[in-house]
């Protein structure tokens, strides 16, 4: 099934090299298609690494290793396959994954465990382990490439290649940021999962990588939603070469981390808003702008279920400003709220306030706003200072076609 | 919008009268229509009460004052207004239900807490106060009518009528239950929420009618799903009159009361499902058994994360046994499980046992299986005893027309 590009799409950006990243890829033929399906990332020596990962409890076992690698801090390459997730599959889905690792190690000359092994694709059917060794064995050998080559060899059902990227200045060393990134929402036949994967060449503690890593997913890849279903497979992998020669940042307190934090949550806010960009049928990008939460961390949950509540994204597929159905969801969030204080907009418009819908609302600036491939929900909960954004995408006939009409 | 009779839809059932139950029925006119829309059961008195409500934290005045009413025990009338929610409404909101409280108890000679009131339609709208009045007047003079004639007055985007019964012995006496029900999601334009109504005969002590009521809910209408999404309304009640002279039920240990248990349970599950065989654009009634969960509460968890998933409704109305997709929802669901014990089948075919696809599968019998009405699933998690049934229904281009192709 060849998808249209999404009408949310954006262009592939202009991205810099990274020193001490050679990217290159190869056919694998996981499937039967003539496509780049594997991609090898090679990273400098003392490379630094942190990761975050789906919580499904039945996570694949590239997850599951890669879940225990991170702790070591350190990577040498990258290896992502496109096609199969190897999810599913018991031990010979996780004898897959070692061999991939003693095989780039061998030729690297490194640890099995600073290789990480990432796979996206159908579910159950362990990855073939002759196919993965002769692809190894060709991209070794194959010639370098860049991002977007990259970033094309890691997408599955994506519509449009995915890329972001920032730079920061450390005193007065610039530093840069590049990241790609897969996934469209679980799309059939299983062809799940969104891996992203950002390089910089700034030096970087792995525990304070970590840290950063973690803060900015929060905020970002963790405040996105196509449908509410979670992959077997996500992953957020983030590296740091060191290759421009900074005094390494180790926390907070260093000179330049407020500033390389904030061109990594460019990165991943883009990355994430990407992701959501390409849902199935998406025909808008919603944002979910809630206040007055008791938390932050409240504000989240609450935006999530206004994001994942099929009525919610069906009224605004129908460009719809039912505010109704938004007190629906606040409601079944399971969040303290309070009726008789809660305010929601559309577009910068109020058209309920502290539990009443207002005697002046004027629909047409609303009515205009919901036409548009950009929609702004804002929720004021008036029981605290909890803020948080949230995206997502409508729910659109293009959803069920994708997710029902076409058999795995 | 008129609506074509659900595909599932199921004749309304010979209901048996229930001594101590005088149902009536008039146009309030709430909405621009003609029938009748204000309905009012008269109970004897002594009627014991119990209720289970809506979790929203956004619940309507009518869900307010009937979790208080209900702590009382004793209920003289019913009142439920169709075609207004009278939710997200305010002090206004709050003033109507006591108006009617305060007329029917007036009529009644009766305290006015055991007046129960509901509404279910529009949100954001409150109740007009002379309609009200006027309808109150209109119902309380109206001839008594039947179950069907009720069942329908309370009905919204119901596409058919909905009613259960059935009857238990307590020693040599015969107890009769009737119930009737509205509910098809939440449907545009918010005429949202289900509103179910149980009575019966027998003699009950309110305080035990609770328990059976609450542990009967935790088997039925907790278990089914449409969209995961919640009403600010959503209500059953159970009425006792204990008209028919047995000795007051008051704990498990009495004679008959497991009987009853049982009878009760029956209306209530039957009623659940009539709900989801309303389900928005729904094609097939889905059935979710979950076994070898840690705990019932956590098997029933696991089952609304596979019933709620998008994915796994969308492959379920496409005919294709997609076990990939149940993976991913038992993953999320943020029980425990473990990906290597798991085992998914449908129809009775098992597809998937510990971890691993079955080598031997046939796909045959499970793609006619999932060619039917009636769709099976079973899911083992393979690390406990816990067990739940959960009832949903497919997720259809039907869903998206009637909740994003038409505009409130």
């Amino acid at each position: 099934m060849d998808l249209a590009p999404s009408p949310l799409s954006r262009a592939f950006p202009q991205l810099r090299a990274i020193e001490g990243v050679t990217l290159r890829v190869a056919r694998a033929r996981y499937k039967n298609w003539d496509r780049a399906d594997l991609t090898f990332a090679e990273l400098a020596k003392g490379t630094s690494v942190a990761g975050v990962f789906t919580k499904s409890a039945c996570a694949s076992s590239e997850v599951e290793m890669g879940r225990e690698q991170v702790t070591l801090g350190l990577a040498r390459a990258l290896i992502v396959n496109a096609g199969n997730s190897n999810a599913f599959t018991g031990y010979r889905g996780r004898e897959a994954v070692e061999q991939i690792m003693a095989q780039v190690a061998e030729a690297l000359d490194c640890e099995p465990s600073s290789v990480f092994v990432s796979s996206t694709g159908v579910i159950g059917v362990p990855l073939p382990k002759d196919k993965a060794r002769d692809g190894v064995a060709a991209v070794l050998e194959s010639e370098p490439c860049g991002w977007e080559e990259a970033a094309n060899a890691i997408g599955t059902t994506d519509t449009f290649t995915k890329g972001a990227g920032a730079s920061a200045m450390l005193g007065d060393t610039r530093v840069e940021l590049a990241g790609i990134i897969k996934g469209s929402g679980m799309i059939a036949p299983d062809m799940a999962t969104m891996l992203g994967y950002i390089f910089t060449d700034a030096a970087i503690e792995a525990a304070f990588l970590q840290e950063m890593l973690s803060k900015a997913n929060e905020e970002t890849f963790s405040c996105i939603t196509v449908d509410g279903d979670t992959s077997t497979s996500d992953t957020v992998l983030a590296f740091a070469t060191g290759k421009v020669g900074n005094a390494p940042l180790t926390s907070w307190e260093d000179a330049g981390a407020d500033a390389f934090y904030a061109a990594l949550l460019e990165v991943c806010r883009e990355l994430a808003h990407l992701v959501v960009r390409d849902g199935e049928g998406a025909q808008k990008f919603i944002e979910v702008a809630v206040s007055g939460a008791e938390s932050d961390e409240s504000a989240r949950r609450v935006g999530l279920a206004i994001a994942n509540s099929p009525l919610v994204k069906t009224a605004i597929a129908g460009g719809d400003a039912n505010w109704g159905r938004v007190v629906m969801a606040v409601g079944k969030a399971g969040e303290p709220a309070d009726r008789d204080k809660l305010s929601i907009g559309f577009g910068g418009v109020w058209a309920a306030k502290d539990g009443q819908p207002l005697a002046d609302y004027d629909e047409a600036p609303v009515a205009k706003h919901l036409q548009g491939q950009d929609i702004r929900m804002d929720v004021d909960l008036g029981i605290g200072e909890g803020r948080a954004k949230v995206w997502t995408c409508d729910l659109t006939h293009g959803y069920i076609s994708i997710n029902a009409d076409y058999r795995s």
